[in-house]
C-alpha cells in the first residue's frame, strides 16, 4: 500500500486520462498507463483501473462542470486501439484488503453517480463510445452515460464477466443500473451476467445493454450526431467562462490535516478525528460576476473542495478512525447570507454548481462508514448548509447556555431556505424530510424558523438535535457517547448505520449503496471468493477456483 | 442439527404457543418450553426462539387465516411472567452454520411479513401486549404488529440489543421496520439500537417505539379496548366458517419428496431438484360453498401448501441444492378455469386467503437463494397462477414442437387475469410488470393474449421465456446451461439473483430482504461477530469480545 492516497490531481499531472475541447464538446479519452498504478504488484494492463486511476476520472468530472460550463456533452472513448476498458484490475483487487476493496468500490460508485448527476443537475450530458471490449468496470462506466454506442464490428462487447470469472459482482453499480437504468429484461440480464465473453452488436442493441450498434465506417459520425443530439437537450449557459479549481491549501502532518476552513484533529488512541469547520470571514460577493472573480476562493466552493477531500483521506488513509466529530465557528449569520446569495443567485451556471458539489459533498457524508456526531456549543456555525452536516450526523448534541468560565453567546443553530430542497439525500428526500419521515409537520414547523437563531432547548423542542445537555452534563454525556461508540463492533456499526441512515423512498444510488454494495461486501468476504482457493486468488494461474456449492 | 426440518405441524403439536378465541378475538400466546428446542446445545430461556419456535408461529398464523376466518383480531402474548421474548437464542446462533443462520432469518423474516400481510390483505390485525421485556427479535415480533401496548409498570421494556450485546444486526427486519413502519427518527433509533438495556414507559412512546405504555392496573382494559377498534377497522366477514388445513400428504425418500401435486427429484451428484408440479385433474367446483367443502383438497390451496413445503425443505435441508427446475403437467385449460374461478369469487373470503397465500408463495419462491429455471415442454401446465412460477425463474426455456417420439402436442403457455395484479412480488409489481419495465407496452401485448394457447415461438416474441428451442438444440442447451450454473460460485449467484430478481420501486419487504439481509450475512462473516473471539462466540462467557476497530 502507498503511504498515503492523494485524492488531489490535476489534469496536467494525469497519467490515464486526457481531455480535449472542442466547442461545447469535450473528450475524456482513458488511455492508462500501466506502469503507474497506485500499488506495487500490479500492471493496469488493457485500460484497467485501481483508484489512482479513479482519482483522476473524478478530478475531470469535477472539473467539466466548473471550468467547462462551455461543454454540453462529455465523449467518453478509449484511447487504446483494442479494448475499451477492462474494469477494475483483478490483481489488484486479490492483493488488497477488505478495507481497500470496499471503500475503493464506494469511490468509484461516488464517481460514476457524480458523472449522472452532471448529466441530470447540470445538462453536461456523457456518451460512451465504445470500440473493443468494455467489461466489468468497463461496462459499468459505460452504463454511466446517456448514451451508449457500440462499434459493431464482430468483436467490440460489453460484459459483465465477473460472476463467471471471478465469483465476485459487478460492484460499481452494474447490476443496478442493468435493471433500473436500462432496465434490461431479468432474465436477459441474468444471462449477460454469465456469459464471459459479452454481448455484441444487434444482440447488445436488442438487450437493451446499448443504445447503438454502428459499424466502424459510420462510428465517428454516429457519436458526432449523438453528440449533437445531446447537446440541443442541455440547458447549460452557452458562452459561460469556467473559473479554475487551483490547488487546494492543505497541511499534513501526523494527526492533523490543516486546510484554510476545515481542520482535522485525530486522535489516535480513542480514534476519533474532529472536523472543525470555519464559516465566512466575510459577507458574500455584492452580485454573481464577483463570485465568479473568487472562483475557487468563493467561500462555499473552497470549503466543500476541503470537506470532500478531508472526508475522502479519513475514509481511505485512516481505517482505524471510527468517529468523525463535527464541530464549526463562525458567525452564523454570514453563513446564512452565503446561503441566501447561492439561493438568489441559483440560476448563475457557477452559483449552480457550488450547490450541486455541496449537494455531493453532503452525500458522501452520508455513506461515510464511520459514526458520525456533531457537537454543537458557544461560538458554532451550524447554520444553513453547515447545519445539514449535523443533519447528516447519527446523533447531534447540543449545549444548553455555555461553559464556566466562557461568557460567548448561547449556541444557536440557523435555518435557511437550503434546509429544505437544495441538498436532497440519495433517497431523493431533505435530510429534514428523512428525519421527521413519522411527523411531517415538523418540516414546516422548522421551516417557520428560517432565519432565526434556534438555542438548544429549542432545537431540542423542534426535534433538530438529538439531546441538549447544560454544562453539568454535557463533558459526561458526550464523553460516555464516544467511548460507548468506540466499544462497538466497527462491522455492527457499519450496517446499522447503513441501514439507519436511508429511511423512506428508494433510488437507484440508495440500491447501489445499500443493497448491492452490501451484498457486494458479504461475497468479498467469502472463500469462494477471497479464500486461498477462491476465484480472486486464483484467477490468472491457470488452476480453477475450488468452490464450496452450499447456498445459503 | 436435526436430520431434518419439518414444516408442518399442528396445534395439537405446538411446543411453545398457545392458541385461545372469543369471539373475534384470537390470542396467541408465546410460552416457549425451554427443554424443546430444535437442536442440541441450548436451552430456550426467557422465551427466546430457535427455528423451531418459528416454525409453529408461522403455522399458527397461516392457520388464523384459514381455520378462522371470524378472527378480526389477535393478540399475541407472553405466556411467562417477566419476559415478553428475549428474542432469537443467542447459544443457538453461535452454533449454528452460516448457512443456517442465513436461512432461520429468511424464514422469520417471511413470518412477520405474513403477520403483516394477514392485517393489510385479510383483515386480520395484529395487536402486540408486551409485559417485561420485549429484547431484539422480541421487540421485532412486536414491530409487526398493527399496535404495540407496553406495560408502564417500570420494568417492562422494548430493546434491539443486538450491536451492543451480539455485534450483529437485528436481523429479523428491526432496523427497517424501526425507521420505515415507525418512522423513529434516526437518531433516536440509532439511540434506540445501542441502549443495551432498552427504552420504557413514556419515552418508548416518544420516540414511536410502541403506540400506548399502559399502567398495569390497565392493561388488560387497554389490550381490549385496542382490540375493539382494530376489529371495527377489519373487513373480514363476519360470521364466515374456516375450513381444516389438514395435514398434506407427502412421502420423503432419499432423493425424492413426493405430495400429491408435486414430485421433487434430487439429483445430487448435479446439485440439481426439479419440482414437477400437476395441475388440476378436474374442473373447479360449480360454487363458492363447494370449495369450502373440499377444504383443504380445494386443489389450488392443496398445491400451494405442498409446493411452500417443498421450497422450505430444499431450503432447509438441502443446502447443496443449487438449482431448481420447474416443470408441469396437465390441462392448461383446467388450470385457467380453477383461474376464473378464484377471480370470479375473490370476494368470498376462502378464494381471497387461497390467492393471498399463492402470493405469499410465489414470494417465497422469490426470495430463495437458489438458481431458479422453467422448463416448458410438451404436456405441462404453465397456466395462468402456474405460468408465474415460470415468471419467478431466473431463466425460462420452451421446446418448439415436440422432442422425436413425443406425438403430444407442443408446449403451450397461457395467461390469465390473474397474471396482471394478483400476485405482486415484494417490490409491489406484478412479475410481468417487472420483467417489462423497460417495456410497459409488452404488458398489455401480453394481455391481449390472455386466454389464449402461446406456444413457443409467440412466448419468445412477447418476451414470456427467455428462449425457444427445437427439438434439434434443446437438450444441449438446457444442458449447457445447467452444467454452467452448477460451476458457478453459489455466493455470487446469490448475490448476483438477489439484485436482477428485484427491478424497480422498493417497499419495505424488498429493503428486508436486500439491504438489510445483505448487511446481515455480511455481519454473520465478520470476525468481529463470528469470529473465536467475536461477541457471538463470547457472549455469556464473562470475557469481552476483541474487536479490529477497521471499519470498511
Amino acid at each position: 500500500m502507498a503511504a498515503r492516497i492523494d485524492f488531489q490531481t490535476e489534469p496536467a499531472r494525469y497519467r490515464h486520462w486526457k481531455l480535449s475541447f472542442d466547442g461545447e464538446v469535450a473528450e475524456l479519452i482513458m488511455d492508462v498507463d500501466e506502469n503507474a498504478g497506485l500499488f506495487e504488484g500490479y500492471q493496469l494492463k488493457l485500460n484497467s483501473y485501481d483508484l489512482g486511476v479513479d482519482i483522476e476520472l473524478a478530478d475531470a468530472v469535477q472539473r467539466l462542470r466548473f471550468e467547462h460550463p462551455e461543454v454540453k456533452v462529455v465523449v467518453l472513448r478509449s484511447g487504446k486501439e483494442r479494448v475499451f476498458c477492462a474494469g477494475a484490475n483483478i490483481r489488484m483487487l486479490a492483493g488488497s484488503s477488505h478495507t481497500h476493496k470496499v471503500n475503493f468500490c464506494k469511490f468509484t460508485n461516488e464517481t460514476r453517480n457524480a458523472m449522472e448527476d452532471a448529466s441530470r443537475a447540470s445538462g453536461q450530458k456523457y456518451i460512451c463510445a465504445v470500440r473493443g471490449t468494455a467489461a466489468g468496470g468497463g461496462y459499468e462506466l459505460a452504463l454511466a452515460t446517456d448514451h451508449i454506442l457500440l462499434a459493431d464490428d464482430g468483436s467490440s462487447t460489453v460484459a459483465l464477466p465477473e460472476l463467471p470469472l471471478l465469483a465476485v459482482l459487478p460492484g460499481t453499480g452494474g447490476l443496478t443500473r442493468v435493471t433500473d437504468k436500462r432496465k434490461v429484461r431479468r432474465d436477459l440480464a441474468d444471462a449477460f451476467c454469465t456469459i464471459e465473453e459479452g454481448v455484441k452488436g444487434a444482440r447488445a442493441v436488442k438487450w437493451r445493454l446499448v443504445d447503438q450498434a454502428v459499424p466502424n465506417s459510420r462510428f465517428q459520425q454516429a457519436v458526432k450526431d449523438a453528440a449533437k443530439t445531446l447537446a440541443a437537450q442541455s440547458d447549460r449557459q452557452s458562452g459561460a467562462k469556467g473559473i479554475a479549481l487551483t490547488r487546494i491549501a492543505r497541511k499534513i502532518d501526523a494527526d492533523t490535516v490543516t486546510y484554510s476552513s476545515v481542520k482535522v484533529d485525530i486522535e489516535r488512541d480513542t480514534r476519533r478525528a474532529t472536523l472543525t469547520i470555519q464559516g465566512p470571514g466575510a459577507p458574500p460577493p455584492a452580485a454573481a460576476q464577483a463570485m465568479v472573480e473568487e472562483g475557487a476562493q468563493f467561500w462555499p466552493l473552497r470549503l466543500a473542495r476541503e470537506l470532500d477531500d478531508a472526508i475522502l483521506h479519513l475514509r481511505l488513509n485512516e481505517p482505524e478512525i471510527g468517529v468523525l466529530i463535527f464541530k464549526s465557528q463562525g458567525e452564523p449569520a454570514l453563513a446564512l447570507a452565503y446561503d441566501a446569495f447561492l439561493e438568489a443567485n441559483k440560476g448563475h451556471w457557477l452559483a449552480r454548481e457550488v450547490l450541486h458539489y455541496w449537494k455531493r459533498t453532503l452525500k458522501r457524508v452520508d455513506v461515510t462508514s464511520r459514526s458520525l456526531v456533531a457537537l454543537i456549543e458557544p461560538g458554532s456555525c451550524f447554520a444553513g448548509t453547515l447545519a445539514e452536516l449535523a443533519f447528516a450526523c447519527d446523533r447531534s448534541f447540543m449545549l444548553i447556555g455555555g461553559l464556566p468560565g466562557d461568557n460567548r453567546p448561547p449556541a444557536a443553530l440557523m435555518l435557511s431556505a437550503l434546509n429544505f430542497g437544495a441538498y436532497p439525500m440519495s433517497n431523493d428526500l431533505t435530510r429534514l424530510a428523512t428525519r421527521f419521515l413519522g411527523e411531517p409537520a415538523s418540516i414546516d414547523k422548522a421551516k417557520a424558523e428560517a432565519g432565526k437563531p434556534l438555542e438548544a432547548e429549542d432545537c431540542e423542542r423542534l426535534g433538530l438535535v438529538t439531546s441538549a445537555f447544560d454544562h453539568i452534563d454535557w463533558e459526561d454525556e458526550v464523553r460516555i457517547f464516544l467511548e460507548e461508540r468506540a466499544s462497538f463492533s466497527a462491522d455492527g456499526l457499519t450496517g446499522m448505520e447503513a441501514n439507519l441512515r436511508f429511511a423512506g423512498p428508494e433510488t437507484m444510488e440508495t440500491k447501489i449503496f445499500g443493497r448491492l454494495t452490501a451484498w457486494q461486501n458479504w461475497i468479498f468476504q467469502r472463500p469462494n471468493a477471497a479464500g486461498a482457493e477462491g476465484a480472486l486468488k486464483r484467477y490468472g494461474t491457470g488452476v480453477k477456483a475450488n468452490f464450496n456449492p452450499e447456498r445459503v
